[in-house]
């Protein structure tokens, strides 16, 4: 039985490609994400016919018992989970304060903090009994400052990073990885960065700054990192890491 | 008409001797607080008794509305909001995640951080109209560093420091003077450490600390400093600062 | 005989501010910088003429043993000093790597850091034997945040942030307050930004962001923060805080 | 003719460990470092026993010219430098501030800030014609939290860490990689550690955190992470990270 990777948050971007990549590593990639199946069974049989074992689940992160279900149904029939990426965004784009309603505000909470709390409570006392596993988050410049029109994102990176650290406090002496990854540019991801630019306007980044020019960040190359993290020998664990594309300025410097 | 300094989160102990400073300074002070009307009124007594004025209401922050029809109540009849302080804590004390509920963390996050937008959505387009105010937002340290058994309480106050920058980022160049305050360190505050530690306890900590000694920080001292903040002029406002004891090591020293 | 409140650095910008500033609270204020003696000699009349007692010395700080003998010969003939403002500056505009030679990066270090690190060697034990003192380090946005073109600056600036960390772990519990003031923005300097720009621009700059625009920070209200930094109550003292005009954009937003 | 790894601070521990996995990697290691030519010799005959190719020199970095003199003949004799890593540290133990001598905290300067940035102008330029390379600065917790007694290592971290964003706002974009590593705990070295505490406490440490209990950090698994930052493909590259033992606190909480 291959140990599991979970990946909360799997689209055409971060998280498909690193279930990719742990699956070439000889895990079995769970993939969840919450809509959009025929993507899903997409993703799933890519890996399938590299060789790979996978699984794919609509999942809806913000729904009642969705992940606590998912992680026992995983790890009775599936395999014991060694490595949960947790992907989720909560990016609305930029509204001001009088535009961001409590509703998106509290979506935003759901999403990017109380799910990974979620699944942390469900998730990490089972990687404490086995004494091992790895919890990598995805995470972004709004965890590290806020900006106008990011009331609603920021609010829920910030706690998100803190619940990180948290986490990290409490469980990376008893072998559990948590990494904290703050993604600092656009990702060349048609189905996060894709969609709120609509075809149109991506397509035009994707020639302005990606493609040869390396300006937009690639996930197969993300995924590269994700697995380094995890790969980490634990006498020299990374929590915290920023990536971005050469190109572009830090989140510091602009 | 005096303009109003509004302070959610009116114990005994930061919150009430804001009331008291800003009262002193010409403001009609309106304390809300979740319980304890007897202190309540108390506060309100001695505030008077100073030839102040001030206004006392029970107000349970996390309740739907309470913070939006009590400002609404106030601007029309008290006055203008010129000065929130936003005050309430989140802190349950340290509790492993096993221990932390789903319960326990969503109201952190109500508490800590959805109140304070709920108190900026409702506070902010008013002072945009007329072109001023203070927003100043009683932080931990909990907001920079996430500890052990800190999930909840490093969640929620991460999420509001995040918060602050961002309705900063987007008000501060309208006029409103948002600050975000660390306090990082033990507040002689019966309401608050009192309760959580009781009677006893307290009573040790403010014989061995406090009192002659100035290792517990003073609620009246710390009201100087947020006055202060109030008052600097708009070429130079602070938008973060950190307070603590001068016999207490800063948070990144320990 | 009055407590002496030395400024290293004292121009016509927040050092004399802080200067007159003290000087009206009964302070002997010291007035230290290198060069322009005229201007120096109208400052010490300004504060005299206020009613207030001041005295003025050119002092090439970069030199050998300057600034130790000006505090042995103040204490010894002026009075204890109880309040040192370290307002150095070490900005030489933006210069890529290829220009910043090793002589600028060097004097950036001897001004910026090893400045102040000479300062506090020769104060600091001083203010201990007294169980008391002050010292104000002013900084800027180089100290929390390199970019292009500021290597001799952020260097030493970054380098004069963690050395106030320092200090203050070792002395804060020894009653003596340190304090690192991040200023993140132009101040209205003549002596500084004034003689960067050149008398023109710097009129331009005035005329479009400052006067009654507040959006150039103004030395005499950045005077009033420095002195309630000094009178924060030893249980409640800052060690950090930013300074930015309402108009302008924080550090971390741009 | 192989592209060269440049490791200045090339003692027993990362230096000498990261010379040797980039040496497996097809780069010709040239090690440098101040004293021990038994020590440096030993390293460079292991590289060569595993079939890669090394050279070793003794330099004293604090010296002027030593570093752009070996960089040249370097470029001349052996080959293009396509990664550095500047491995200096300037851990002096703690030390108050009496003790601190101006000696002391100009070295400390003189190896940790002005040594990296004599390296980065010598070779940066080099590298920003050929269009590409990699910086690795290790660097330490204290250039992002200064303690007690470390008023020389702080300073000189603080300013190695501005530095390396200042460089790499100029240069990441020129297709260099500036990776700032801050080691965030004990490193199993006995040529820096072991040197401080002495054989006997080393040796302790070892039995009590080390060996297989993986609480003192292996050189040889921070190389892996050196490495992959150097393999980071330019759309994602990392500027900073930490690394500690599983078993230890991070800095922020302690």
């Amino acid at each position: 039985m291959k140990p599991v990777c979970l990946v909360i948050g799997a689209g055409a971007g971060i998280g498909g490609s690193v279930a990719k990549r742990f699956a070439k590593e000889g895990y079995h990639s769970v993939l969840c994400r919450r809509s959009d199946d025929e993507g899903l069974k997409k993703l799933v049989s890519s890996i399938k016919a590299d060789g790979g074992e996978a699984t794919g689940y609509l999942l809806n992160a913000i729904k009642e018992n969705t992940i606590e279900e998912r992680i026992e149904q995983i790890e009775s029939e599936i395999g014991p989970i060694e490595v949960v990426l947790f992907n989720l965004g909560a990016q609305v784009g930029n509204k001001p304060l009088e535009e961001t309603t409590y509703k998106i505000f509290e979506l935003g909470w759901r999403m990017a903090t109380f799910a990974l709390f979620r699944t942390a409570s469900a998730v990490c006392p089972l990687m404490e009994t086995r004494g091992k596993g790895t919890v990598l988050v995805t995470s972004s410049t709004a965890a590290v400052r806020g900006n106008a029109g990011q009331h609603s994102h920021a609010a829920a990176m910030g706690g998100r990073r803190m619940l990180c650290q948290s986490l990290n406090a409490q469980y990376a002496p008893k072998g559990i990885h948590i990494a904290h990854i703050v993604i600092d540019g656009a990702v060349d991801a048609p189905d996060t960065l894709g969609k709120i630019l609509g075809p149109e306007k991506f397509q035009k980044l994707r020639e302005n700054k990606g493609l040869d020019k390396d300006g937009l960040m690639l996930p197969t190359k993300i995924a590269d990192t994700y697995l380094h993290l995890h790969q980490q020998h634990r006498s020299v664990w990374t929590h915290e890491l920023d990536l971005r594309a050469f190109s572009d300025l830090a989140w510091w410097n602009h």
